[in-house]
C-alpha cells in the first residue's frame, strides 16, 4: 500500500506556506509516536506473520524513508543516522540494495524502542532545519513521504491487532470510549450510477498518487450500489444460510483457500449461529449486527456478493459515485484509539463511501491508461505490485483522516484480511 | 480454459442440418484419437505435473462430459458406461460430486488406454444415435461439448510436450515435416487502434462462451499495436542485455517467482548467449530467431514489454484490433504434427493475431459487465476461475482450427508457461 | 535396502561350480520378469510416491547393476547397451556421478517396457559369456548383484501394491489361489531368551552384506520374546481400545506424524469397528484376524508394543533367538503370486520367525563395532543409510526364498509402512 | 533435553538438610534470573526459530514446572498464579492439556517480563514456605525440578545466541572478561577403552533421569578414544581438503540436509580460507583455531570422523571413559557470562571429558534395557522423544556444574547444531 507524487502536483507545494507544511509534518509524525504509547518493548518488536511488520519497524521505515530519499538524496553533506541501518529498515526497494528478508524483521530486538525513537527524533530536526528549502524543491518528495507515514499508520494498527488477536490472553491495544452515533444501521437502498462515459483517475493541483493517474475516461454499463456496506448481522445470515459451505458461490481460488485454511467466518470472530464475538484494538467484545462487517478476503467478499445475487462494483463504478462525497467525512484515523467500524447514517444518499471499511471492488488492480512509473526508486512505490491482487476504495476506520481522495486506490490480494476489509454490494440493471 | 454455451445461441443449432453436426462431430472426435497414435501406454497415462493431465484423462474426461451432461441428463434410460468411473474423469465440477484429486491423475494405470477407447466408441455410438434430437432441444449443450473436446486437443499436446521435455532421453512426438511458408519474420511496425467507445464481447447467431458475453461499450485510449510477435531473436537481445536479472523491469511477484524458480530463459530451452535450442514436439532442434518466442509467462511478457519501453496490451485493445480478420488463418492444429509456431507473414497488417502463439494481454480475467453463469454444474465452467488470471487473446499453433473467435478469452496463471505462450508488444499514444 | 559382499566370501565362489552359479544368476533374473508379467506398460512406468519405484525401472536398475559393476568395470571392450541409461537407472551411487532425481523416475515413459527387457536380455547374454570367469575373479560382486536384485524384487511387488492400492479400481496384481495352511493363528507364549555374552552378526563362508558384519559381542539383559507375531485380530482390540488415540502410548515423532497424516489404522485398510477390509495383490479382500498384522509403521509398532505393556526385541535379541532356526522356511516368495502375510502354526517353537512379516525391531540402524565400507561406488551400499532407520529383522513373504539370514539386517524409516511390517513383542524380566 | 526422578533416589532427599535444599533451589533460580538480566523486554520475549524459545519463556515454563508437579499436585489449597498461563507454559505434556503450538511463543508479548519476574517470585515464596514438607514427602520431583530449571538454563543461552547471531547488527551478549587457561590445545593422544563386559547407566543414591537406568550390563569391543576434543584448526583443515563437497565422507540424509541448507561450516562462522569469525556470546570474534570446534551437526560430525579415517564413540565407550573422572570440572556454567569453549589441558589423561562442547556419539537415543517411564504426566520427560535423535555426551561451557554425570543422556536430532556441540574421534582396534 504505497505511490509516487502527483507529477502534475509541483504547484501545489508552493501553494502551501512553508509553516503550514512544518506543522503538518510534524503532525503527522507525532501521531505515529502516539499509536505506540501503550505498547511495551516486545509487542513494539513482534512480528505475528510475514504479511505484518513490527510497529518499532514502522517506526523506523517511515523515518528511513525521510532520511534516504529528501536528506541522503538531497541535503548535501547529511550524514546518515547509524550506516547499518538502511539494511535493516528498507523495505522493498530493489534499487536500494540489499535488504533484510521481510520474514525476519521479528527479529530486530535491537536496535531498541528508545533507539528508533531517537533516530525519529533526529531526522525529524534536520528536516525540519531544511524544510523551507525541502517545500520549495522537493515539495513532491516531502508530501509522499508525509502520505507514506499516513499509510504506515493504519499498518501499525492493524498489524498490533492482528499480534495481540494471537495472544490467548487477548491483550487490549486500548480501552474503548464511550459509543456515540446512531446504534443502527442506516436502511439499505439501490443507489442508480452515472452511465456512459466517464472519468476515473486524479488530475488537480493537490497530492495523488502515481497508480492513480493519469485522469483517462472508461465507459460504465447501468448499474446500481448500495446505499451502505453490508453489516455483521447481514453476514450472520449468510453464515447460517451455509454461505462458507456452499461450494457453487465461490471463485475456485477462494474455495481452496477457505477449505485449507478452515476458514467459516470472518478474522477474528468466534462463537456460532447468532453469538459472535470479535477481538478488537479494545479485546473481545460482542459482535454488533449492525456494524460493517471486517476482516473478510475478497474471496468471501465475492461469495457473499453471489449468496445475495448481486456483485461487487468496479472500481471505476464506485470511485464515479464517490466523487462528489467529502473524504474526510466518516469514522476515520483522527488520533491514537482502539478504532473500529460502527453503524453510522450518512449525511448523503450514501452511507460510509468514506471510511469505517476498505470495501473490496471486482477490479484487479493493473495501470490505468497512460500508467507510468517515477525513475528511481520511488518508482517502485506501486507499479510493480499491479499482478494478483485486487483494487480496495474509501478508506477505513485506521485511515488517517485527510489522507483519502475518491481516486484513491488501495490493493491487497484476494486471500488477505487482516486490514479492516468490507464490501458494498452492487449490480447491474 | 473452458465454458458455457452462448445463451443466444439457440437458433443456431436449427440452421445447421443434422448431417453436417454429426459430421463435425465425428471430425473432433476422430483427431483427438489422432493425437495419441504415437504414444504408447506410458506415454498416455503418466502426469508430468499437476497442472498437466494425462492424455488418456483428456480422451476419458471429454468422452464423460458428454455421457454426463448429454447422454445421462438428457436421454431417458441411458446407463452410465461405468458407474465407478464419473469419479475418475470428472474435473472440476463440485455440483457433480466428489472426483480424484487431479494430482493424482498419472496413478490411473487403469483403465487402459484400449479401455478408454472402447468408452469413446460406445459413447460415440450413443451419441450418434440420439444426434437428431440433441440437436434440435440441447443444440448448446452438444456445441459446448465439442468447443471443449477441442481446448483439450490443445492441452493434450502441451502436456505431452510437458512430459517429454522432462524426459532425459528427449522423446520426439512425431518428427517435423519440410518447413512452409518465410524464412524470416515480417518487420515489426506500429499500427494504430481504435479509439473511444468500442464494443467488446460476442452477440452473435454463433456459438460462444458465457465468459466472451454480453457484449458491451468500452472506452479505449489512443494507443497501437505491434504489427506481429515478438520473436526469439528479439528474445534472446533481452536476455543479452540483462533482462532476467534487472530487477526494475518485473512485477514483484514475478522476480520472486524467477527468482524461485531459477527461471532466466523460456521454458523448455537451454544454452547460452546467442546459441540456444529447445524442446519441441519433434524434439531437441535450434532456436529459430525469426520465430515467435514461445511458453513464457505473464511475468516474463511483462518484463519484456518494461525493457523494450511498452506494455502489453489489453484485451479490449487487442480485441478490437482483431474484429476484423479471419480466425480461421494462420497456423493452426488441423491434424496430428508436431506443431509449433514459425515465422509467418501476414496477409494484412497484422502478421499472427491468429494461431502461432497465446498472447499474453495485461488484463486481468474478470468478468464482463452483465456477465452471468449458467445454472447447473456447466455453470462451473468459466466463471469460477475469475481470480488470480490473466487474459490471453489469439490461439495457437495447437488451437484446432475454426475453435477461434476475436472475443475468445483464454485465461492462466501469470507464472504458467507451459502453454504455446508468446506476446505483442502495445502503447499508449 | 541395499548391501556389499562379505569380505569373507571368496571362498565361498570357488565351492560351487560354474553352472550352479549360472543357473542361479538365470533363476533369479527369470523370477523378476515373471513378476511384471501380468503389468501393463503403464503399470510398469508409474511411480505412486517418491519412496516407490516403477517397475520397470527395478528391472533396469537391477541390470545396470550387472552391467556397471561387472561387464563395465571388469569386461574389457565391453560397449554400454545404451550410454545415456545410466544416469535413468543409477539409484543413488554418487561416486557413478549424477543421475534423474528419485521422484521423476516415473517420468520415464521411455525407454519403452519392450526396450528394458531388451536390455536385460543383453546384458543376461553377456553376463552368461563371462560367467566363469567373473565367478572365479569377482564372485562377491556376482553374488552381490545377484542378492541385489533379489531385494529388488520385493521392492517390485510392495511398489505395485502401493500403486494399485491408490487406484479407485483397485486392481487386481495377480488373483488369489486356493487357502492353505490353518486358519487359526498359533497361540501366543513366551519365550524366554539367551542371556549375557552373546555374539551378533555374520562370520562364515557364504555371502553376507557388509552391514552385518564383523561377528561381535553382544551382552543380552534377561528378556523373553512372544511366539509368534501380532495378529490382525489383536491389532483390531488395539484400535478399539483407542490406541491410535491415546497420546501417552506413543512416541514424539510418532503422534506428530500420525496426526498429520490422520492415521488411524494400518496402510490399507478401511472399515470401522471390528469389520476391515484391506487392499491386497489380490485386490480388495477382508481382514482375516487370525493373519499377522502388515503395513504398520514403527511408530504404530511401538504405540502397540506400549499399550500391551511390553516392548519391542532388540535386533541382538532377535538374532540371538532366530539364529538355530531355518531361514529358509515360512511364507516367502517362490514365484510370482499375490502374496500376502498368513496364519501359520511354526514347526519350532517360534512361529514365522523367517517370512510372513518384516518385524521391527527396537534398535535403531547403525553400523556394528568395526564396520567397514568396501572402496569403491559399492561401498555405498549401506553405510551411508546409518542414520534415522530403524532395523528390521526375519523377512516377509515378498521376500524372496534363500536370500535370508538371521544375521540380515533390513532398515527403513519409522514412518514407512508400505513394505511387509509387523512386529513380534519382548518384555524384560 | 528433560527426563524423570530416579527411582532410587528417595533416601537421598532424607540425606540432605532441608536447609542445603533450600539454598540450592534459591541459587538455582537466582541463576535464571541472572542470565537475563542483559536483555530487554524485546530480546526476552522473541523466537528465533521453532527449535528455540524465548528467554521469558524459559523464566516462565521453569516456574510453571514447579507450580504445577509440585505446588498444584502436592500442597493442598494452592490456587493458581493464573488459570490462563498454564496453556501459555507447559512444554509438551499431553497429560496436562492443551497447549500454545510451540512455533508461536514468540506471540507472547504479553504477559511482561516483569510480570513473569513477579510470578518467580511468588512461587519461590510459595515453594519455600512448604520446602520442609515437600523435601521429605516429593523430594524426587523437587530435584527433578531444578534439574529441569538447570537444563533450560543452557537452552536459555543458546536460544539467545541463535537470536542475537540472526541481528545483522550482532548485539552483545555479555563482553568477554580476560582470557584464563592455555592458549594452546593439548596434544592429542589415542587412549584405549576398557574391553569387555562393562557396566553402564546410574544405580546410585543420587539423582538421574529415567533414561540414564536402569544400570545395566553392555560389551565393548577393542577401542581408543581421543585425548581431546576436534579443534577448530583441525576443522579447518577438513575444510580446506573439501570435507563438505566430498559426498563419500557423508550419510546419505546428511548430504541431503547439507545441500538443502547450504551447509559449509559450523554455524555462525563466516568468512574463508584459514580466515574465518564466529559469532559468539560476546559478539563477533575470530575464531581460534585451539579451542574445540562447536555447533555442528552429528552429519557434520560423522563426516569429519570419516574424513579422518575413525568414527565417532559409542555412548557405553564414551560413558566407560569417563566414569573416574570429575563431572564438575572444566569449563562450564558458573554464573551469567558470554560462554564459549576454549582451549584446555586436562588434568587427566584426558581432557574436556566434561564441559566445554556436548559430544555427539555414534549411537542413536534409544532406552536401555529394562527402562520404564513413570506415571503421569512427568513420564512425558524423556521416553518419548526416543527415535530419530542421536545421543551427546559431557555437557558444555553453557551447563550449570554440578548439572552433569559419565551417565548423563543428552540428545538432539542429527541436523540439529544451536547448542554447543562438537565431537571427539574414536577408532576400533
Amino acid at each position: 500500500m504505497t505511490s509516487l507524487p502527483s507529477r502534475t502536483g509541483q504547484g501545489r507545494s508552493g501553494t502551501l506556506p512553508h509553516s503550514a507544511f512544518r506543522e503538518r509534518y510534524l503532525a503527522v509524525r507525532a501521531l505515529t509516536l502516539e499509536l505506540v504509547e501503550t505498547l511495551n518493548e516486545a509487542d513494539a518488536a513482534a512480528q505475528s506473520m510475514p504479511d505484518a511488520s513490527p510497529a518499532k519497524w514502522h517506526l523506523a521505515h517511515t523515518t528511513w524513508f525521510f532520511e534516504t530519499f529528501l536528506l541522503r538524496d538531497q541535503v548535501p553533506g547529511y550524514r546518515l543516522y547509524d550506516e547499518r541501518w538502511p539494511f535493516l529498515f528498507n523495505s522493498y526497494y530493489e534499487a536500494e540494495g540489499a535488504r533484510l528478508p521481510r520474514p525476519d524483521r521479528g527479529l530486530l530486538t535491537r536496535p531498541t524502542l528508545a533507539e528508533v525513537i531517537d533516530y525519529r527524533r533526529r531526522v525529524d530536526e534536520a528536516m525540519v532545519a531544511v524544510l523551507p528549502q525541502l517545500v520549495e524543491r522537493h515539495g513532491d518528495l516531502l508530501e509522499l513521504g508525509i502520505q507514506h507515514e499516513q499509510q504506515h499508520q493504519e499498518l501499525l494498527l492493524t498489524d498490533i491487532k492482528h499480534l495481540f488477536a494471537l495472544n490467548p490472553l487477548g491483550p487490549v491495544y486500548r480501552v474503548k470510549g464511550e459509543g456515540e452515533g446512531p446504534a443502527t444501521a442506516a436502511p439499505m437502498h439501490w443507489i442508480e450510477g452515472a452511465q456512459g462515459r466517464v472519468d476515473a483517475g486524479y488530475d488537480g493541483p493537490d497530492f495523488a498518487f502515481d497508480n492513480e493517474q493519469p485522469m483517462h475516461s472508461t465507459w460504465l454499463a447501468p448499474h446500481a450500489l448500495a446505499s451502505r456496506p453490508v453489516t455483521n448481522g447481514e453476514w450472520i445470515e449468510f453464515m447460517l444460510d451455509k454461505g462458507y459451505e456452499t461450494a457453487t458461490l465461490w471463485l475456485s481460488d477462494g474455495l481452496d483457500w477457505a477449505r485449507r485454511e478452515g476458514v467459516a467466518s470472518p478474522l477474528y470472530w468466534r462463537g456460532e449461529g447468532r453469538e459472535w464475538e470479535h477481538f478488537t484494538l479494545a479485546g473481545w467484545l460482542p459482535v454488533d449486527p449492525e456494524s460493517p462487517v471486517t476482516h473478510i478476503s475478497f474471496y468471501e467478499a465475492e461469495a457473499f456478493a453471489a449468496w445475495a445475487g448481486c456483485r461487487l462494483p468496479t472500481e471505476q463504478e464506485w470511485e464515479a459515485a464517490a466523487r462528489d462525497h467529502d473524504p474526510g467525512a466518516g469514522v476515520q484515523l483522527d488520533h491514537a484509539a482502539p478504532v473500529m467500524p460502527r453503524a453510522e447514517h450518512g449525511a448523503d444518499r450514501f452511507t460510509s463511501l468514506f471510511g469505517n471499511v476498505w470495501e473490496w471492488t471486482g477490479s484487479a488492480y493493473r495501470p490505468w491508461p497512460g500508467f507510468q512509473t517515477a525513475p528511481g526508486a520511488v518508482g517502485e512505490y506501486n507499479g510493480k505490485f499491479m499482478s494478483g491482487q485486487f483494487v480496495l476504495k474509501g478508506g477505513s476506520c485506521a485511515t488517517p483522516r485527510g489522507h483519502l481522495r475518491a481516486s484513491y486506490r488501495n490493493f491487497f490480494h484476494p486471500h488477505q484480511r487482516w486490514q479492516f476489509t468490507g464490501l458494498r454490494l452492487a449490480r447491474s440493471m
